[in-house]
């Protein structure tokens, strides 16, 4: 059950917060009513409390009172993500699950060629945010999906100072990472059957590839092996602090 | 579907092996009849390849005749073990799952004060074994089960070098490893619900403890986070190498 909520429409001058269709269906499985009290984050490192002043459930809408304020900041600068490919759902939730869960800032999707299954943006989305809630964690993580490894491979040269793939043609994460100067990380797996031959030459080409050993693993152990592995190098998963409130 | 099968009685001399009922059902899962091809280890550093002379139905017995023979050698000396608490059935297969996928050597379940679920050995036994099959490991960890922590702790003054407890109050993994010179390691975390004040009085006088930070983790998840930090320190990731046949 999720202890935290989220709202995106948070007037600080009012000290009201709004919540929306998928937010009030929640509250409704609760039974929640005006009075009721809750807590709920920006997912931008705020946590507040309020009580709940109204709840339409035709509307779907809801509004709370703000009563008080809490502020965390990251304990860390830089920042690690990583790219799930579409594929079998199962898989997909337990990477997404495990990686919001141990703190990654960004999330991607992405198409493969060899991706056998593909999975709604919208469904995506809706399950990273229970995810956070059941975290509890007052920052969401970005939350981006590609048709394709081109679209990606584009966005990344403008946002990403490193992009690894694992590969078993790679090197070392410590000797990946004794050459990668500051900056953020996004690290990406090949769906079930890897990545096809076109794919493979254009990450030859603008990215890294990073080797975890011999075992032969299922994409989302590899995904998030190599997830721990570089949060634990580059010292991330320390989480968050209170600064203020 | 698993490729390999697996047989507890290999008879080196007449070259021929057989298998229990587990393997069997599988087999006629398959629509295996004799004649056909297959492929199975000892789980102790071989695989076997062969041909299936008679499967029977009714007594669920079968045998094979072996054909190839190949030896696979681990490519560390050292090893690394975990402790999983009864819990959720579907939370303790997933923290299964992944380590034996990550080749950990050993796999205790046992339970604890807080568990609120218990899993009978049997299950964990077959399941542990399916893996496994799915992984293509000639290598099957030594799987066992507790009834409790003052149990698991016996067998462990005997037996591990350093057993580590997941906890907040611990020091770092790095600062961990700094001071444990050799031998083997079991790692253990709490089920839901943590520890018992009881179990951690006596995890207080005969463990190390370790934290991972400040996130809060669910029990599989942070298991999985300190095998895969504590792999990677101690170099046990790199997995087997074949070395003859």
């Amino acid at each position: 059950m999720p202890n935290l909520f989220y709202s995106n429409l948070i007037d600080l001058k009012r000290m009201m917060a709004e919540f929306d269709e998928h937010e009030v269906r929640h509250m409704l499985v609760l039974r929640m009513k005006p009075g009721d009290f809750l807590r709920f984050t920006d997912g931008d490192g705020k946590i507040f409390s309020g009580v709940l002043t109204e709840i339409d459930r035709k509307k779907l809408t809801s509004k709370a009172k703000i009563q008080g304020i809490e502020s965390y900041r990251r304990r860390q600068e830089r920042s690690l993500g990583l790219c799930i490919p579409h594929s079998r759902w199962s898989r997909m939730k337990f990477a997404i699950e495990k990686s919001v869960e141990l703190g990654a800032d960004l999330l991607i999707t992405c198409r493969m060629d060899r991706s056998n299954f593909e999975v709604g943006e919208r469904k995506i989305k809706l399950f990273v945010r229970n995810v956070i809630k059941q975290c509890e964690t007052p920052f969401f993580p970005k939350v981006l999906n590609f048709n394709n490894l081109a679209e990606l491979l584009d966005w990344c040269d403008e946002n990403v100072t490193t992009l690894v793939y694992l590969s078993k043609d790679g090197v070392s994460p410590r000797k990946l990472l004794d050459s990668v100067n500051g900056g953020n990380v996004v690290l990406l797996a090949g769906p079930e059957g890897g990545f096809s031959f076109n794919e493979l030459q254009k990450l030859l080409e603008r990215s890294r590839g990073m080797n975890l050993g011999f075992r032969t693993l299922r994409f989302e152990t590899a995904l998030l092996t190599a997830l721990i592995i570089l949060s634990y190098e580059m010292n991330l998963l320390w989480g968050f602090e209170k600064i203020e409130g």
